[in-house]
């Protein structure tokens, strides 16, 4: 017998004939002799329609009202599912974030304070199944709060780590984590198992497969995440700490997987001064306008010569960055401000890596044998990241697909 | 300063413009000096989508999680009007019914037990506009409960009563009660004032403007209620107590208005055995099988002799009732069941009918000039009713009318 959270997103609970298949995955779990809460997502494009509501409603929305109505589309799917699953002759319920109650504070992106698991061990007691409501919370004032988009998954990653779970499913449209993106590389491997900080790299760098935030709590809790398909019946991909690799897993490759972020752009400014503080006096302002600074490059410069800084932003943010910086032209003495959107930051990411030299030769000869330029690069203990003219990234991402071993011996 | 509560339907809430619409009559009214609570259906039709995805997801549902399903809709105009309001600079908030709390108990057509003004005095306190989702409650379990269909109107009267209010304003797609339907005379006219009992038999008999439970329990609160329209800006029909007609309401007509129900079918059992008791042994199991019998016939039979009773049920229990009855025809011995659907109740309403003779003989005189055949006759002490043939409806209604002075002078 196993403790179990499965949860489910907005495509898997997109009306009632999916809803009544998800209901015979928790159905089946349950059967096995497991005990299992449920944690739903709204139906595809629920959260979108109250959102709109409330922006059309007001331009500077109340939080704490946002919250009230948006709240609502993870309270039907919640019903609706705890209906079916009792249609199916299952002991099923409902309960919502206040009534649990998963405490929360903050409104629009609150942050989960606490699960109290007492009710549902009087749920498993009974061999029940408790259906909840992701991305919803109470504060301590009483009020409703959700959790920001994608927040179902971190609801269920602490719903399984305050109710001791063995394990937390969260069940997707896609059936893993893959080493690549498949539709770039047709020989990309689903991966058996992926430890929490490289599936937070590879989050963080395009694989959107997983809310960042719900792996770094599942980091934190040491709890196994499993991601499958809830359309295919079989296996996903875990998601483990080191230490729960397994023996086998010792052969794994250096490299988990390559990753692709489109959504950065590149800034130079050129004609920089060499004057102490001056890096500073660019990243502050820009920091203060929570706008995030990824990469970041200077040229060395001869001494008393200007010299040029180059980094990344967000494409979304470059128009902001560029209007802060030109506030501070006059203070910094920078020439031009340069920007370029067709850039592409490619990662190769792998907790073998800090065992194994080299990794980083490999992607600067691999990309340089084709002839693909390097804009910057970025290294942390797990990654490789290169930001490239974005032209490249179908080519980059394949030929080190194949240099680090990746490819699948035949294509699935 | 008055203390109001406001109450909006599912029309007046159809989409953000009508929201908007209903946050400046309400801000109005919180401007003029009152203090106000507003009381907020689902957007029109929402209701409806959500009670079909219950019904889709399994033929027998849980009323508790339907209840947590179709609270959701008022749940969103809440949180909308709640943030419309405050976007035109008012002090607004939303309260659930789990937060205020209305208390209620049972569950998808629960009953209002007490509701804590409590939070509202203090709203008062600070000049705020307290936002409230009719329909729902919540029960001693702590689970959403919701009303039953129309509940609205029932949240709103009974909000009103627990915080003392001076009025509950009614607004819907009418803009007040008539003396008669307009489609069928136009020159029907707008009462001003009607009574609790005027409006409770109006509504029974047709006049769907007011749940009839929201009025039952404003008569006995005292509470007086207008009923007017969200999208014309003029005054609506107040519904008061007999006590509260005004002086100059002694002069209103003795009939009050003039209403029609076609939902009522006709039964008629021949050839019933004179014994003493047959009646109860029909009606007994029609009332255990919860179907309504209105209006009764007994010809009187000469003793000894076979007689027939006719009575009519809703139209919806029609088959219902003939199969209950077929049941116990070899009990009860009588000869056939016949059935007429093509059959509607047409009633003359007033309070001033118990001080004046003479009502019913106008009915009986007047359609029997135009040579209406009438099946079956009730009356109670403010009411006439008679049954005739449908297609009989609009004249009937139209001379009626006229023979009790309702016409206006000038058509609308």
């Amino acid at each position: 017998m196993a403790r179990i959270v499965m949860k489910f997103g907005g495509t898997s609970m997109a009306g009632i004939e999916r809803i009544r298949h998800v209901a015979g995955l928790v159905k089946r779990e349950a059967e096995r002799g497991n005990q299992v809460a449920v944690v739903v997502s709204a139906m595809a494009g629920e959260t979108d329609r109250l959102i709109q509501f409330c922006r059309e409603a007001a331009s500077l929305y109340d939080p704490r009202e946002y919250d009230v109505v948006v709240a609502s589309g993870e309270q039907v799917t919640s019903g609706l599912l705890a209906i079916t699953l009792q249609g199916m002759g299952t002991n099923a319920r409902s309960y919502m974030g206040w009534q649990l109650p998963i405490r929360a504070s903050g409104h629009a992106a609150a942050l989960i304070e606490g699960i109290d698991a007492a009710v549902l061990e009087g749920v498993f007691a009974q061999g029940g199944i408790a259906v909840i409501p992701g991305f919803q919370g109470v504060t301590a004032d009483g009020d409703v709060a959700t959790l920001g988009r994608g927040g179902s998954d971190t609801s269920a990653v602490a719903l399984a780590a305050a109710m001791k779970a063995d394990r937390c499913d969260i069940y997707t449209d896609v059936d893993g984590v893959y080493t690549t993106d498949p539709r770039i590389v047709p020989r990309a491997r689903k991966l058996s198992t992926v430890t929490y900080e490289e599936m937070l790299e590879l989050a963080s760098v395009g694989a959107k497969v997983l809310q960042t935030r719900s792996v770094g709590l599942a980091m934190r809790t040491n709890m196994p995440l499993q991601v499958l398909s809830s359309f295919e019946d079989r296996p996903g991909t875990m998601i483990v700490g080191d230490e729960a690799l397994e023996d086998n897993d010792m052969e794994r490759n250096v490299i988990t997987g390559i990753a692709y972020d489109k959504n950065e752009a590149r800034v130079t400014l050129t004609g920089i001064p060499d004057r102490p503080g001056v890096v500073a006096a660019v990243f502050g302002p820009l920091a203060e306008a929570n706008i995030n600074v990824d990469m970041i490059v200077q040229n060395i410069p001869r001494p008393g010569e200007a010299s040029d800084l180059t980094f990344t932003v967000p494409t979304a943010s470059l128009a902001h960055a560029a209007a802060e910086l030109e506030q501070i032209r006059g203070e910094i003495g920078f020439t031009e401000i340069l920007t370029d959107t067709n850039v592409v930051k490619v990662s190769a990411v792998g907790v073998g890596m800090r065992s194994n030299a080299g990794i980083a030769a490999t992607m600067f000869r691999t990309l340089a044998d084709r002839g693909i330029n390097i804009v910057a690069i970025t290294t942390s203990e797990i990654k490789v990241s290169v930001l490239i003219p974005e032209e490249y990234t179908e080519l980059a991402v394949r030929v080190l697909h194949t240099a680090y071993g990746l490819d699948a011996e035949d294509a699935a």
